[in-house]
């Protein structure tokens, strides 16, 4: 039996063992300071790190071009947010093809689907295998680890892998690679035939029998009440120690608090896997702390984009939709003067849904999600956001992956942001000089997961009481049964950044009536919001209905379903517009919502505003889309689009 | 001699010749198609990169901690901001100390000074070397390529660095490293004793007389009217092969349109050395480019704080300051409520000063250079202030590594800021949770180089007299002789971010009165420009003086060496507050100009005064900070300073 005082914590050496079980080998660890004493040698064995092995081994690297494979077990929110800083730091060393075997929940699946597809990296080939289909087999086994039923599945992988597949590197999420995985692959065949051949043996024996038998046999004799994966290998590996083969202690540095690890990188140079397995992760008070944290902030704040690099001198294996996008890219005239705009419409983003957890809003058929977009210069506006709007919300924030980081410290340390389960947050890796903003919208809009939108903006504040009112007006107005309409929230704007916010129309009117609100951009751009019929609004008791007409560009509530936004809008300029033609010429009614308001504040004009004023070329580009969009419309709604070209000829001929 | 009929088309083969001379080898390279025959066959021969030398060479790594010497010619801005990324390159993957030798202009020496010291890498040693110094010795020989002097400067590395140095590593400025330099260190002893041998003998010889000689004779027989290093080169080799050793291509990745080189990688995996030596640079059209140019942009945009990372095993390298640096940051107490504004004040930024090509003003008595900080969020305001001050400025931006490149292409892409050369822009890197304006003050304060400043804030619009009537007053007003004043610019605020700035004192006046615009901060903070009687301002024909009174923060043209801003001071408030009180301190006169004026545009509010009205801790840091401050004004200014303390009592009573 092991030495077993604590059941968590099991030695720094444990985490050194090479487990070549049927899958291959683990890197797992725990708190050190129990461990099995066959394997401690390893752990401060100076020569075992001193005799340079990484030379060895570069020599013995796997054929060029031979697929590796890589199984990781990730479930919920944040551990799929580690799992991508794993990938990119292997992604960065990596030369060969890989093949991702993920084991995972739904949220997981969901979130790392979306990212995968976006990425588009190539001679990397994602599977997805379902955690809750694994659960029942593991359920039997009494566990209190942090990581929960998840930690055990690594137990199943022999059985839930295919057969077809011999070799796997399983990865914890918590590890960073500082070299190329393929030298860790080459670990299999640095093993005698002897011990591969026991592995064959093993395969044909049963390892998950013999599992589930050492796992009952642990439970008859231990008076602790849980089991972590780590304690049945330990069990296994007792009753079996020809399955263990020791791994180069410069393959899981693990950084927790009283680690012996240092006895090993201390004389090596060359570290290749570090493994954050404190809870303290980070923070961790280590002697070389700061060179591990550096080198792990290295690969968080790493632009992912630059990992889509093709490797060399083996067979195209681009991801798909990757070959289509690439001859699009090339056919764009780099001369030619709105190339960027070309460029910026067609270019894939990398997407990471709910990048924070999140707790889906309960099915209710009359809730709406307040649905905006922002960048980080935003970020202050949404406190005042959550203060303003009770309900969900999906946001979607145009980041750099460093930013990312900076976004992630910013809500953990807002009391108000933190509280908040139900806004979903869904980073739009930045690319490109333009601000891709209908793509961001359709992000956001996609994630939303109530019957409604609110399609906002996040300059905008709503009415405190517009969450309550909008369901209310949904309910009565029945929208539920397939009746097409686009509510509209009139919206205000204030020019001084402090001002008492408005708690119902009456004070509204008032404030308006003071000179202290406006309607929004009534003097910049009246055509926008023309259409709503403030004077109307004013009196309005009941909702109303008003006409499209050039221009207008209302924010509005429609159903989930609605057409999404043109994405060749990009940077400033008509992107709402083209929206609200869309939803006409799909014969939306629109309806103005007597008691809803929401009022603008005020901030510096953006970069592509910016450049929209100064540079006739990027005006020139903006006209050259609308044209575009037109002649799409017309092919789409045929002579019902005409009114929506008329009235672009006319209102190009006023000005 | 050489096939010479395009004097700078010297062949891929070239470049892949290691020359062993006094100091070592170099790495250099031009337009293919033309090159030494002998040398050629190394090009193409795959062999030479099939044998995965790397392995091999691993294995002979230079002993642990050994020092490695690399030399660097770097000259003017441009080249500076190529050299950091190769650094970061080499730093990245280097695992031993490095002595850095830097044969720069002053431009370059300035900055890179500058960079390095606060950069604080440990085990990193850097020697400038006088580029001017080298000049006579090679200014005789006619010279048209694009580096210029600079370019034949690697002719006389062997005289000008110390005799001591056996080996030295020489780089081009637009190479970037993919693998340990130490690496390619080993080169040095994979060759025979025999060729180290004839190196010395080399040495007694003197290289110096065999290249002068060489080039005296090629200027006899060609008709060419220019030579370039490798010219030289070339024919020194040509009478002494043996001074040759071939480098292994991967050594050498060249990128032009129509490399060869692509015959060496696509059989290596392992690429050690990206060489940029297209004037296209990363816009080279190339099978692979988009690999190497993601490699580059990796370290383009790579976070530089977190290359300061210890080497491991090594005796404490740590550079000046760092010692001390480290031990306050370590005193700190994490838990303590302001421990954020602490160890913001301890950061130290790395500063690349002058990041773009900067002329100089030419040196005026009554010049005054405009000195503002912003970071990414205020860039949009550059045009504007580029059209309403046409003097010089001196602005901090305070951006990642990677904004700093979009800020590049930001000013490259606009006209109005790329044909300014007299704006000079100092890049702090950001580190930290909150903004420290008072250290951007002081470093574009210290960059200014005429006798005045006008100390501003990047959302203010100068009026366009402004300029001229600053340095009309400052000849007027007689300040150059040794009388301390600060002139103070009255401050005006619009809330419409598109209004018509008005061209006198006159159109401000109708515009104040219409209720357009409005004395800045009139209604949050009168306090702050109260003192500057506004009411006088509107009648005044000259200068009037002003007394200090709590909470004065106008805005003022100073003398170039007034105290500095309190570094403090971070985040937001009482930054302004502070450096005005040592004025007045100092026995500053104010004198309010008539005729001068400045106004405020609106923008959205920054995250950091966010959180001073939201957080009840961030405003108890600033009030510790704020009495800090005043304990040392009472040391430094003993009973004089009194009425500040005084002064702040009465306005925390007030409040």
């Amino acid at each position: 039996m092991l030495p077993r005082g604590r059941p968590r914590a099991l030695g720094a050496a444990t985490l050194l063992l090479l487990l070549l079980v049927v899958v291959g080998f683990f890197l797992f660890g725990r708190d050190p300071e129990y461990g099995l004493r066959a394997a401690a040698t390893f752990d401060g064995d100076p020569n075992g790190s001193r005799n340079r092995s990484a030379s060895g081994l570069q020599s013995l690297l796997p054929p060029k071009c031979e697929l590796l494979h890589v199984a990781i077990v990730c479930a919920g929110y944040n551990s799929s947010r580690e799992v991508i800083t794993l990938v990119k730091s292997v992604l960065f060393y990596r030369k060969n093809p890989l093949h991702l075997h993920l084991v995972t929940d739904a949220v997981a699946r969901n979130i790392l689907e979306t990212l995968f597809r976006t990425w588009m990296v190539p001679a990397v080939v994602i599977r997805f295998y379902d955690a809750g289909e694994l659960k029942p087999v593991i359920s039997w086994i009494p566990n209190t680890h942090y990581s929960g039923l998840y930690g055990l599945m690594k137990l199943v992988l022999p059985s839930v892998l295919p057969l077809s597949l011999a070799r796997v590197i399983v990865l914890d999420t918590d590890v960073t690679f500082s070299s190329d995985i393929a030298e860790l692959w080459t670990l299999f065949a640095h093993f005698s035939g002897v011990i591969l051949l026991w592995l064959d043996r093993l395969r044909q024996t049963g390892w998950e029998q013999m599992w589930t038998l050492m796992a009952k046999r642990q439970l008859l004799t231990l008076t602790a009440t849980s089991l972590a994966d780590q304690d049945i290998f330990n069990a296994v590996i007792k009753e079996h120690p020809e399955l263990v083969h020791p791994l180069p202690c410069v393959w899981n540095v693990q950084l927790s608090d009283h680690t012996l690890a240092e006895r090993c990188y201390l004389e090596a140079a060359d570290l290749k896997v570090i493994h954050w397995n404190s809870p303290k992760k980070l923070r961790v008070k280590n002697k070389h702390a700061e060179f591990f944290r550096n080198l792990h902030l290295t690969f968080l704040g790493y632009d992912g984009k630059l990992l889509r690099r093709e490797l060399f001198g083996c067979p195209n294996q681009l991801p798909p939709g990757a070959e289509q996008l690439q001859q699009a890219l090339a056919q764009l005239d780099e001369e030619e003067p709105c190339f960027e705009f070309r460029q910026q419409q067609l270019t894939v983003h990398r997407v990471h849904i709910t990048f924070l957890p999140h707790q889906p809003p309960p099915p209710r058929p009359h809730d709406v999600t307040l649905v905006a977009q922002l960048s980080m210069d935003r970020l202050q506006m949404l406190e005042a956001l959550c203060r303003h709007w009770s309900g969900p919300m999906s946001l979607a924030l145009y980041l750099t992956d460093a930013e990312a980081q900076q976004f992630l410290h910013f809500v953990e340390t807002s009391p108000v942001l933190s509280a908040r389960k139900d806004v979903a947050y869904h980073i739009v890796y930045r690319e490109g000089p333009l601000y891709p903003v209908n793509q961001l919208r359709n992000v956001a809009l996609a994630q939303a997961l109530t019957p409604y939108v609110f399609l906002s903006d996040i300059d905008f504040l709503p009415a405190y009481s517009l969450y309550d009112y909008l369901r209310a007006s949904i309910e009565q107005l029945e929208l539920g049964s397939r009746r097409k309409a686009a509510l509209v929230v009139p919206v205000f704007e204030t020019l001084h950044y402090r001002f008492g916010f408005p708690n119902s129309k009456a004070e509204l009117l008032t404030l308006l009536d003071a000179g202290s609100l406006h309607i929004f951009r009534y003097h910049e751009w009246p055509q926008g919001h023309a259409p709503t019929d403030y004077a109307h609004w004013r009196e309005a008791q009941a909702p109303y209905h008003v006409q499209w007409a050039a221009d207008y560009e209302p924010y509005v509530v429609v159903a989930r379903d609605c057409p999404r936004y043109d994405p060749r809008f990009v940077g400033f300029g008509w992107n709402k517009v083209a929206h609200i033609i869309e939803l006409d010429a799909q014969e939306y009614e629109f309806l103005v919502l007597p008691e809803a308001f929401s009022i603008h504040l005020p901030h510096a004009p953006s970069l592509d505003i910016s450049r929209f004023r100064s540079s006739p070329t990027y005006r020139g580009c903006l006209q050259a889309l609308k044209e575009e969009f037109h002649q799409d419309l017309s092919r789409r709604y045929g002579a019902a689009a005409l009114k929506y070209l008329t009235a672009l000829q006319q209102s190009q001929t006023r000005a």
